[in-house]
């Protein structure tokens, strides 16, 4: 039970995006090189946060991207809910491509949907900002300008 | 964010066994076909519960398998983290593989880390027991006959 890579770069983009001067903006290469991950899957990440109002998308040669409001508006639960390409726990989760017999009486599909909704009702209980105290947002910007600069 | 199938067969594994009468032996075989799901894959989740004393196994011609425990005293939670082969919430729960550089001052891998505990804590709250009342049990034997008599 993994997160997609895909939920899980959203998480990064956003506490780089976070991490940096308000309203800095950084380009997609750098976050890549930063955290060594294939810039075209970040750029797909980007789409998905840009059209869920997270990140701000600044065209051009000298653009990149932005945080689109305060980290302290940003609910984790909701970066899974928007950015988790699959919260199907289990394959009865969806119906159009079930195929286990028993899903008319099973009680195991509300079981595990309770469970999910306690996983993300605790992601619900932070936002970005939580992740980025004053003492966390200053050893973030060094590792990643480390990183960044190792590539 | 799926369980694997090895989690989600130990589930229906455990369902079937405990929709029988008690101490029923069921042939693998009789499950595979029931579910339609493959033999093989079956055979190393049943491994899995047989190592965890969830399941007694019968070899021999007129074998198979059978609960090795009463129903009330097998945690859902419990079959998670026996038979789920990947409870790393993102790829930092794995120091040997990470490569994500902001490991050290990031704040996102103890709240995953609650968030997937409080998901571990709702199954806790059930067993198997709690699958299997009498209205769904004779669902279940239904239902899982019918399938059965398909293949």
């Amino acid at each position: 039970m993994q997160l997609t890579l895909h939920a899980d770069y959203a998480f990064r983009i956003l506490i780089y995006l976070g991490s940096q001067p308000d309203g800095h903006v950084v380009s997609t290469e750098e976050i890549s090189q930063s955290y060594g991950i294939s810039k075209n899957h970040l750029v797909r990440v980007v789409q998905t946060l840009n059209q869920h109002g997270y990140v701000e998308v600044f065209p051009g040669r000298s653009g990149g991207i932005a945080l689109a409001r305060p980290a302290n508006r940003i609910r984790l639960g909701d970066v899974v809910r928007a950015a988790e390409t699959n919260l199907k726990v289990v394959e009865c989760f969806d119906e159009t491509t079930n195929t286990c017999p028993i899903v008319p009486v099973c009680q195991l599909k509300p079981i595990l949907g309770e469970a999910l909704n306690a996983f993300l009702a605790v992601l619900d209980k932070y936002t970005l900002a939580d992740l980025l105290g004053s003492r966390h947002r200053n050893g973030l910007v060094k590792l990643l300008a480390l990183s960044g600069a190792r590539k």
